[in-house]
């Protein structure tokens, strides 16, 4: 969910002095248009961790635009007054009407993260309030709304870089306070209870919009601008079916895609390979044959580009296991039968009993990857997969089983090397095909697929794994590592 | 929720035998179009209370229909094999074709219903279990399932009529055993939890058909019409947008609307009616005046054809109470501010806080009533706002506040009278203006969208109390005892 954005999202102080000036007089024509038009309000949501600029973006809103009509409300904690009726009641006090813009500073999401957090409620009722906020935005966007939900987020890293530079800094450093380091330590329960809602939440009529925190620049820039975008989008009457499809955010404004940042250099000597490839190999044997195992069961997902090595780095997991306890399924296009079902029904049947393995070589996942990129089943239809695979993956995590997906990444120069390696040796000709070559035509819509893909799809429940592949030794053990450490979490 | 299937609905014995050949005739014809078509595959819900008719409708639909094209699936508790796969895994793979008909004896919604009776869960985890299922039908509808959920009912009487005549059959009263009279016990518990799940999971994808269940001729023509006509608009190309609206359901075969069935002749004498005024004023008085009451807080809601009364009666509640407790709230068409604001804002602003008393003459149900019948909004507004509008009042009902709704209903003699004498009579004659008379036009439009309001919105949080007011007398002492001892439950 968060992925891309630890990527370090940057913006050079040249380029923001550039853009700014365009992007403040755009924002306040459009502000004029939606005051003078009158048709709808703005509510613009603004949440995140501590220290990844809200604040500061708010502030800055207020200041780039006409303050006359922005509202902003800092909701902090209920007032005695609020305290005696519902709790959305002061959220409805504090609507924009229309042709005005409301900022809300802390929201209707807080109360229910933060309890969850604090572990006064369990995870049914942080769904039950999160349904219940899905119905709600679904209400103000029908009756008009325009509602813009941005998520700032900073890395784990970034947080304690930040705390610490705090701490040096004599004039801030009260910031820096005991309370502050005493929320990092929640870090990962409250990311954990954040993505668990902003997934949830992530609707085609209100979606969650994650920006980076860490560089200001690029923070102010990627707000202001969604915002300008989205305004002129619905003054020029565009507007989202509710339910019907996630609309796409805009790309990251610095170019920088999760699967383009990868470092393909990482490399392990084949040497080093053949030592460590038996010592983890023993290890996955022995937690496969732990008794503990035997209550629980993992699926396993291999997706890649073309030539990316899945089935070399499968067999190196197999290579370990006993043959009875595990089932290679290889998916292709769906057969006859398959088509007469929905489309997760063939995955459905090969989900395993207790104590066994599954490996997916290929998988659901080709409904938002090939499907989507040929165009074989609707936008629509493939919109709503990732909130329907989120759901697949989430009742199979909740009966014990272990989800693992790995996507195994190449560079395109790396790809070529191999596909005429491939084409130049007998053996392995058969693995290249005509559309392998039609496929790569395509590598920049496959690279916004994969990236949407993860974004949307990697959770707390069923994670994506990156691989770098472009040196098999590096990717089969990376695998292998990764794999043992989340079976070991599981059990 | 089950107001209009607790009304006695029947059909004759010539009636039903001259429909059921058709009808037979056509769902075979329907049958063999859906297989020909292969396009969608058609998935079938049965559920509902004990002895309400769930199995003898199952086994006619397949003696009607080609067998060969249906699947009827009994789902009771999980096999071994079942238990050791996700929850969902079992449904997935008794799903039917595209083309076939696949019936659920027990579904999806009987686990958390029953748990959730037997307080094995929570609310929290139903209403989770509720979204859920949510989500898997609109994706079954996404993907281009028709689904038809059946809820068989019996009113309370009515289902112990039935088992105090099972047990005199001395054939059949082994089936009265002790068994279902402990389940008896639980009907309240029973209807409580299902109320809520239905309510929730009625959506425009997979809406709930609720039948009453006494009269078995009733109940096979009203599930065999239903279908007969899903099948039909299907094929015939209709499909419902997901999550736009609710669909109409089918008027009731028989014709017998709630509204229609009231008895109006019910009246109290003027004498009766001042002894009892006092005495229920005084109770009323009394239960506000209690320390409780202090930390809740009610709302009441006055709806009623014109001319009904409502003035009227709410001065008899208002004069039993401390002019400083309650406020009255008259609600007429919106005004400039008020429609800047989605239409339940002007309404948030009246919530009491604790301690309070609010009544509001008409209110937010001009929505579904005047705005629906006179065109005010469009048709995917009125029919969005009953999830809203349940939504809103669940929302102020738990934070304690008690929501009670009171419809007044007089026949159309009666209005006609009124507003004869009210234009006879010069100080009424300010209340009688030519729109009575146009509203008057369209009785029967108002008459539909109050009997869909009252099922659509009666709920357990925030009942809806009909009231037969063509006796004044009557209808004010009911309307205060009801009040009375809705307030004392609450305490």
């Amino acid at each position: 969910m968060f992925e891309s954005a630890e990527l370090g999202h940057k913006i050079s102080k040249e380029e923001y002095d550039k853009e700014v000036p365009e992007l403040r007089k755009n924002l306040l024509e459009a502000q004029l248009d939606l005051r003078d038009a009158g048709k709808f309000q703005v509510i613009i949501l603004i949440g995140g961790v501590d220290g990844a600029g809200r604040g500061p973006t708010v502030r800055l809103l207020n200041e780039w635009m006409d303050a006359r009509y922005i509202e902003t409300n800092a909701m902090s904690a209920p007032t005695e007054e609020e305290s005696a009726h519902p709790d959305m009641w002061r959220f409805w006090r504090s609507l924009p009407p229309k042709g005005k813009i409301g900022i809300f500073f802390g929201s209707w999401y807080t109360q229910p993260i933060v309890e969850r957090v604090f572990k006064k409620t369990k995870d049914a009722d942080l769904d039950e309030s999160a349904e219940r906020i899905i119905r709600l935005e679904r209400m103000l966007h029908d009756e008009g709304a325009l509602i813009l939900k941005f998520w700032m987020h900073l890395s784990k890293d970034a947080q304690k870089k930040r705390l610490k530079k705090l701490e040096k800094d004599k004039e801030k450093g009260w910031r820096a306070s005991k309370v502050e380091w005493e929320h990092f330590k929640l870090y990962d329960k409250f990311r954990k209870v954040s993505e668990r809602v902003l997934r949830r939440t992530s609707t085609a009529e209100a979606p969650w919009m994650i920006v980076e925190g860490a560089d200001a620049r690029y923070r102010h820039l990627t707000v202001g601008k969604t915002i300008l975008n989205a305004l002129k989008e619905r003054l020029a009457g565009k507007k989202v079916e509710a339910a019907a499809s996630l609309p796409s955010a805009l790309p990251p404004i610095d170019g920088k895609f999760l699967i383009k940042s990868l470092k393909y250099s990482q490399a392990t000597t084949k040497n080093e390979y053949e030592k460590k490839l038996l010592k983890h190999q023993r290890e996955l044997r022995e937690i496969v044959e732990d008794s503990k195992f035997k209550k629980t069961a993992a699926i396993l997902v291999f997706e890649g580009s073309d030539a990316a090595g899945k089935g070399g780095a499968i067999r190196r997991i197999t290579g370990a296991l006993d043959p009875r306890s595990y089932r290679i399924v290889p998916v292709a296009a769906p057969t006859g039968e398959e088509k007469q079902h929905p489309y997760l029904w063939r995955f459905w049947r090969h989900i395993p009993r207790s104590g066994s393995f599954v490996i997916f070589d290929r998988s659901w996942y080709g409904r938002v990857l090939v499907e989507r990129v040929e165009g074989f089943c609707s936008d629509a239809d493939w919109m709503r997969a990732y909130s329907e695979i989120n759901d697949f993956e989430e009742q199979i995590a909740d009966n014990g089983v272990t989800v693992l997906k790995f996507w195994l990444s190449i560079s395109k120069d790396e790809q070529l090397k191999r596909f005429k390696e491939r084409e130049r040796i007998a053996f392995k000709h058969f693995k290249i095909t005509d559309e392998d070559w039609r496929n790569r035509e395509k590598w920049d819509k496959y690279e916004l697929a994969v990236d949407e893909m993860i974004d949307r799809t990697s959770t707390d429940v069923a994670p994506w794994v990156v691989i770098e592949a472009n040196n098999k030794y590096f990717a089969r053990l990376k695998i292998l590592k990764e794999l043992c450490a989340h079976l070991k979490k599981a059990l």
